[in-house]
């Protein structure tokens, strides 16, 4: 999928809403569980209720690994019902140097046909590049995260004075451009987003961390929007597991459907 | 597997050789093209050749992930038919927040059960965590690799004058101990490794390139080793595809046991 025709979806349903599917055997409705592929079951009801809102959908890779091959099954199958005017993100987090980086690539843009995937930036350009050598594929790199550890590393003061997941939005922005990189952007940290937007100002975040990990959409949208919206906000646990019996996917619909029209506010307020 | 149990393995072999099997499809020899599973044939014969020599397996993740479901239950069954006294290492470069790295280690540790995994260290302490929770079983995480892009982030000097490489090693060595972690640590420069083992005397090492990639065994060893040998060097595609033909695993045997030749005089001269 191209920037514009992603930004076309976000005009058409009012929304920048990514459905992150982390789809859990063990939190899915006991009436699920008996069906030959209850993960594919349960995704698909997702899927079904939540298409109108939402402009992306993001399996989390490692919920279908751990189950394994009948969970990378469960992926493709999920992944063929995504409409193809849907946004498709496999929140891997990959990266090797150059010739296996080369074979994730061919994992998720050939074997699978994700639009996109997440890539850690630890080992730098080679890692990262086999990705952006496909046409209108994605990649969507680690920058900074909303997790207790990302104080760890991405913080750290350079000695030129910034921190270094600044050297990373700086550097690698310069291996990819605007259509073919993103980068994940945590939302704990709202004025943090607005930091980033100025070093990278053309480039699509994901922002995970709204919902259940405690982001407030106002302030991503505030900090982090552009003129052509540059954002995908994801929600998971919210939306998926909103309702817990036969009830999910109407539940889910409902959530979904909440965060779309607070969007559409924010799209009109920030964006147009 | 323990610490112990390693350097008792490294001992009576008198190596410290690592197998890569970076297995690819299109490099097999054809005789094997046929059969049902040529992965899994080619492994189970490159270990039946090389298990004498070899104290640990390395399976690249990439090549088997890149083959969809099929590549999993190769992978699977490869891991099933190495022996239980060799060390099993997961080359998957994994890293994600605290409960999805928890899946992770539950893909690799119990739906698989490889002794080790590698991961990358950019999203900090939770990311790494829930892999130290297993008893036995190791997190090989990336401290300084060879490749190219190394130069990228790796190296960059830190306000308190060292480079991130470093600062990964001084907070990480603090999240588990020298009997549940690991470090990738490059081979391509050789007194960069005696720079690695003064910060973390204790730590085994598992040092890829040498061989293709192009580090030299010697410096290696003489820069990196400890009383207990502390190091797990790789060779990849130097063994798995030293012969091309129908004598691809003698070919095979024949470089494995020309290194652990050589790592014997090693081990004898710098540990013992």
């Amino acid at each position: 999928m191209t920037r514009q025709e992603l930004f076309e979806q976000i005009k058409i349903k009012q929304s920048f809403l990514c459905v992150g599917l982390d789809t859990d055997l063990n939190k899915i409705p006991s009436h699920l569980q008996k069906v030959a592929d209850p993960i594919f079951e349960f995704n698909k009801q997702i899927i079904d209720q939540t298409a109108d809102f939402a402009v992306a959908y993001k399996p989390n890779i490692a919920f279908y690994e751990a189950l394994g091959p009948k969970g990378w099954e469960s992926l493709q199958k999920t992944l063929d019902y995504i409409p193809k005017n849907i946004f498709s993100i496999a929140d891997a987090k990959r990266g090797d140097i150059g010739n296996t980086s080369g074979l994730y690539a061919k994992a998720f843009f050939e074997t699978m046909d994700f639009d996109s995937i997440t890539v850690a930036p630890y080992m730098g350009i080679d890692s990262v590049s086999p990705f952006l050598s496909y046409e209108n594929k994605w990649v969507i790199l680690l920058a900074l995260t909303s997790n207790e550890g990302s104080l760890d590393f991405q913080f750290s003061e350079l000695k030129n004075g910034k921190p270094v997941y600044q050297e990373v939005l700086e550097k690698s922005s310069k291996w990819g451009n605007p259509d073919n990189m993103m980068y994940v952007v945590g939302a704990t940290r709202g004025e943090k987003i607005g930091e980033v937007r100025k070093i990278v100002p053309e480039h699509f975040f994901l922002v995970p961390g709204v919902g259940a990990q405690g982001g407030s959409l106002e302030e991503v949208a505030k900090y982090g929007m552009n003129s052509r919206c540059g954002l995908l906000v994801n929600s998971s646990r919210g939306i998926i597991y909103a309702g817990k019996g036969t009830d999910f996917g109407t539940e889910a619909r409902k959530e979904a459907k909440k965060l779309q029209g607070e969007m559409e506010v924010l799209l009109n307020q920030y964006c147009y």
